[in-house]
């Protein structure tokens, strides 16, 4: 799969941060965590699952422990199994972020 | 960790396409490579193991199987396990890409 421009492939919820799929591999996955201004992902961590932040479009504030900065399309964050991290959109514009996780989570 | 600017981590050799670690994890593992104009990375596939590419900066011409685009900051490919997959630096500026590969490439 070859994608000219990822963020073309953005959902938007106005009531809560909205995901959708790029690729679901065996071993990694690849998607897209949309958010309107004001909207966050909350803390949470991932037990034996690696996951990197990639901004696309917008201007976030990504936080992985104790660390926390303004990052925007160029930049991201990796969190490391089992570390805390989180996501808000802190701009005046949508926020789009691919989000890679390894191993894929499982569908539900 | 948070980057503001992975492609500020770039490194460049004349000989050849250059790779330079982002992220190291259990499960995931994340690498820039970088291009100066045509310079390539050659036709390959990864047993067992996928990679997603996100193009930073400038033109790349990947082909994953029997599709191939022109792909610029923004978009990028994802190459399956087992699928043979190339990039190449087709323009006149540097080329970026960030690849993530699951499961991490073993050290050599």
């Amino acid at each position: 799969m070859i994608a000219k421009d990822f963020a073309e492939l953005a959902v938007f919820s106005s009531e809560k941060m909205a995901k959708t799929d790029v690729a679901h591999g065996e071993t990694l996955f690849a998607g897209l965590n949309c958010f309107e201004p004001g909207q966050q992902h909350a803390a949470h961590a991932h037990a034996g699952q690696d996951k990197l932040y990639v901004v696309l479009e917008g201007d976030a504030e990504i936080q992985v422990g104790d660390e926390k900065q303004l990052v925007s399309a160029g930049g991201g964050a990796f969190a490391p199994s089992g570390v805390m991290h989180s996501v808000r959109n802190r701009g005046e514009k949508r926020l789009i972020v691919l989000a890679v996780l390894a191993p894929p989570p499982t569908r539900s």
